[in-house]
């Protein structure tokens, strides 16, 4: 154990102080951050572009910069690690989406949105894995087995809605809003977890047996995987309001947050769990209780600095795909046959888009039936809208292309490169393309509602002032909803059965104000200390 | 280049999945940082202890549990890594007290500081280096060259005043509060770049040329690190003040400013600077023009946030420092000649006394000469203060001798491992002795002023309520000092001798607001964006 890690120190050592080039490409690397995070906000206003579109584009031009200064041999500044990825970039964002979330229509529309994530992940998953099956016999590409075949279903059905979002208005459209985030989190979750299963799959023997083996390991992941999380979120929140740190300082109730948080991604990683989950579900529970128990401060201070690590690690990730596109390795073995890349490039969108309409349409149609009033369902524009905003690919698809197809970033087989390179394509022309085309397609779709083209990226709820958002929410959120006249009572099986997300929702609210809040705290139920800052807003909000 | 960085992806894709024993290791680091929190704030109240103490005990225990449970074999879970500390660790540390320094106090102090912190480091090593060299012979310890007595000097010289820093009130006894401090931070920056201008020099032909390139190179280090920190601060503030991102968004703010932060960081590694003095001054820029140009979340967020990062760092030391001392590799030589070991431990402790009273006491009556005031005078009892805080030897000095006296955290050498473990001995016994007794001399030798046991470590400025201490640090510190009745104007020769600190303040502010703060923005020049929180505060302050 000691030795490897001594090792790493001594790279680390090497890489850190001694070896001076690798001071220079983190020098660079972190400029290049600031000037993305620049030129993204001078762009802001842009019809076009946005953050992830400007980041991809200066890490292509950086790329180019580097090929030509370094003739010709590299374009990145460091070499994709999937690892890296998986273990510092992936869980910030994560866990932010679970903290920012906006719990009472993500949970209002539970059941809507687990069909999409986590059947329509499978759907897609499926459908691209078959579509590939039959047609990449046909392109003259190498030996790809079931296993390669089935990874890349996975791979082409973790989608990147993140370009939507920027562009869509929760208040405006919440439904929408928090169908497509709620999606793209659980489709995130689904995909990496699918993956994992296929990659750890025997799948040389599939038989009845195997495939239920294969379904039962899947969702003892899952469950497993959620249960962990809300435990380490209730533990945070049952220690501090215990304790509550907050009398004496806010960096500590700030530093056992962070801590806490990725403590439940490093255990999910020790029961060989997934972490992803894991850090979603502790995000969510955090911000129904832990957060209310700390003091104003701290709920600034987190809230904020979870944000910009999401932020910083999506600008991060877009910024190294950028750079990566170019590398010459992976391409070397396209020049011979660029036909064969780019029909396997473009047929892969065909199945991505395919793959995605053979449930949006369908699954819509079954959660329309469910639903009474016309205003809850989902409307044939907003599903075209659903269908597109899970069209991109970003970074989880690459991450998990590189995980299957290279060693530690680099590749000698033909075929692998082949798949590298049309991840790269797919990722690419989604993004740029389909990214800059959502602005004015959803203006087309939706010309009602007033688009606010200035909401930021990972916070959408990021408060101009301070006090005034606690507030609001808590008299939006937490009150209102008790028994009010929008909760409709289950009074027959048929209204149990045609509302049970408002039913599950209604229950889960009366248990949660008997039982949970008061042990773990959350709104309201945050301890009281006369003249602390708490107790206005606390106050404020009953 | 790219090399280097692969091996180590590979190897920590080796620790941080495949291998599960470091996971194990990460779970129980994580946890135990934790426990410390908790425990740190549960001991509070207490009379004797604080923070650090809690943190080494804790990770004293720690070793002995896993020293028993791995067979006597290892008592860490990690190998010390002094890059690891300079590089991830301290930086945070040093920015947290660069950003949080009372600014008006610490320049209004200056010169004294730094001939506290930086003269007083220099007698102080020079002390222990000529009582090492005078006494070490007479112990049978082994070959250790005239460079290694030197580094010893160096190693002793870095002081931990943290522990004092806890127990004094920054609003009872401002003077001596900021002597403290700043010289405490001067005295780590000092001694790294002494340390480093040791080890880089060749030692062997000393002659009066080489003495005074070794004084120009110190100095040349001083002062383009101290500039390149300033003009990486500035140009944060320069941005921010431009651009104005907070209209769109808090997280770009604090991306920007952490990124900018760590930017100056890697670029004094980049041109072989100290990185440890451009961090603090980036921060003290920072926290005079950037932070008060963004907006009032982006101010609580970064405040909190670094003050956070601070914090965990100090834990993270203590606790790491805990685990190391019982590391058997080590104490293996020491086995055999015990009287060696301590004998040179006590040696050490008191040149340490005595090298800190060879400078605290005149340096002090120096101070005392060329101020009029006697309120402005250092007392007999602040002096015995200032002596005392100085005492305790900390992470700053184990992270040096590492570097100097192992490879990698291991010796194989007997004059090596002596002096390792001598270091090991000094750090606890001063920090747990002395620590243990510094809340009550404190309280002994300044009986009138009521000290608060409930200060916090790492930011006794944190706001309890958010706009409150904005507004009075802005009435109090910006707009009452300019021509107010306490800055005595130079009217003779003698004034400008005897008043140089008042003098230099009082021309830096005017050029402050004429010229430095129209361009930088700063307290009242932050740009103005009506019905923006900024407004209360910004206005509230003039």
């Amino acid at each position: 154990m000691d030795q490897a890690i001594i090792s790493v120190v001594r790279k680390l050592q090497m890489v850190n102080t001694s070896d001076h080039n690798s001071v220079v490409s983190i020098n660079i690397f972190v400029a290049l951050l600031c000037a993305s995070i620049v030129i993204g906000h001078l762009l802001e206003e842009s019809r076009w572009m946005n953050e992830s579109i400007t980041a991809l584009l200066i890490g292509v031009c950086a790329g180019v910069i580097i090929l030509l200064t370094t003739g010709g041999k590299s374009s990145h500044l460091f070499v994709f690690s999937e690892d890296l990825f998986f273990i510092y970039v992936l869980p910030p964002i994560i866990f932010n989406a679970g903290f920012q979330v906006k719990k009472k229509q993500f949970f209002r529309n539970f059941i809507t949105i687990m069909l999409f994530g986590a059947i329509g992940t499978l759907v897609s998953c499926t459908i691209i894995s078959l579509g590939v099956i039959q047609f990449f016999k046909k392109l003259d590409i190498g030996t790809l087995d079931i296993g390669d075949y089935l990874a890349i279903g996975a791979i082409f059905a973790a989608t990147d809605s993140v370009c939507t979002l920027q562009v869509l208005n929760q208040d405006d459209t919440p439904l929408l809003y928090s169908l497509v985030f709620g999606e793209g989190v659980v489709n995130d979750a689904t995909s990496v977890v699918l993956f994992n299963a296929i990659q750890s799959f025997d799948l040389t023997h599939i038989n009845t047996r195997s495939a239920f083996q294969f379904i039962g390991n899947f969702l003892y992941l899952f469950f497993t995987s959620t249960l962990l999380g809300v435990i380490a979120g209730l533990l945070s929140a049952y220690i501090i309001k215990k304790l509550y740190f907050g009398r004496h300082s806010t960096d500590r109730e700030v530093a056992i947050m962070v801590l806490m948080a990725y403590l439940s991604y490093m255990l999910a990683e020790l029961f060989y769990l997934s972490g992803i989950l894991t850090v979603f579900f502790c995000g969510i529970v955090m911000s129904h209780y832990t957060w209310h128990n700390v003091t104003e401060s701290s709920r600034v201070t987190t809230k904020h600095t979870f944000a910009t690590l999401s932020f910083v690690a999506e600008i991060f990730i877009f910024l190294y795909v950028g750079m990566d596109a170019l590398d010459i390795e992976k391409w070397r073995f396209v020049k011979g046959s660029p036909g064969t890349s780019v029909a396997a490039s473009a047929m892969l969108m065909g199945l991505i888009m395919a793959g995605r309409a053979a449930f949006v349409f369908p699954l819509s149609f079954l959660t329309n039936l469910a639903k009474k009033s016309p205003t809850e369902k989902i409307s044939i524009k907003q599903q075209v809208i659903i269908w597109w905003a899970g069209l991109m690919r970003g970074a989880v698809s690459m991450a998990l292309a590189y995980n299957q197809f290279t060693r530690s970033g680099h590749t000698q087989l033909r075929e692998n490169a082949i798949m590298i390179t049309s991840t790269i394509t797919v990722v690419l022309f989604s993004t740029v393309v389909f990214g800059l085309m959502t602005k004015p397609l959803i203006r087309l779709l939706l010309p009602h509602a007033k688009h606010t083209t200035n909401h930021i990226l990972s916070d959408p709820s990021t408060p101009k002032s301070l006090s005034q958002p606690l507030l609001e929410e808590g008299q939006q959120d937490s009150y209102a909803d008790l028994g009010g006249p929008t909760v409709p009572r289950p009074g027959s099986l048929r209204a149990l059965l045609t509302t049970p997300t408002h039913t599950v929702h209604y229950y889960w609210r009366k248990f949660d104000d008997a039982f949970m809040r008061p042990v773990f705290g959350g709104r309201g139920f945050a301890p009281f200390v006369p003249g602390s800052p708490t107790e206005r807003s606390v106050r404020g909000g009953q």
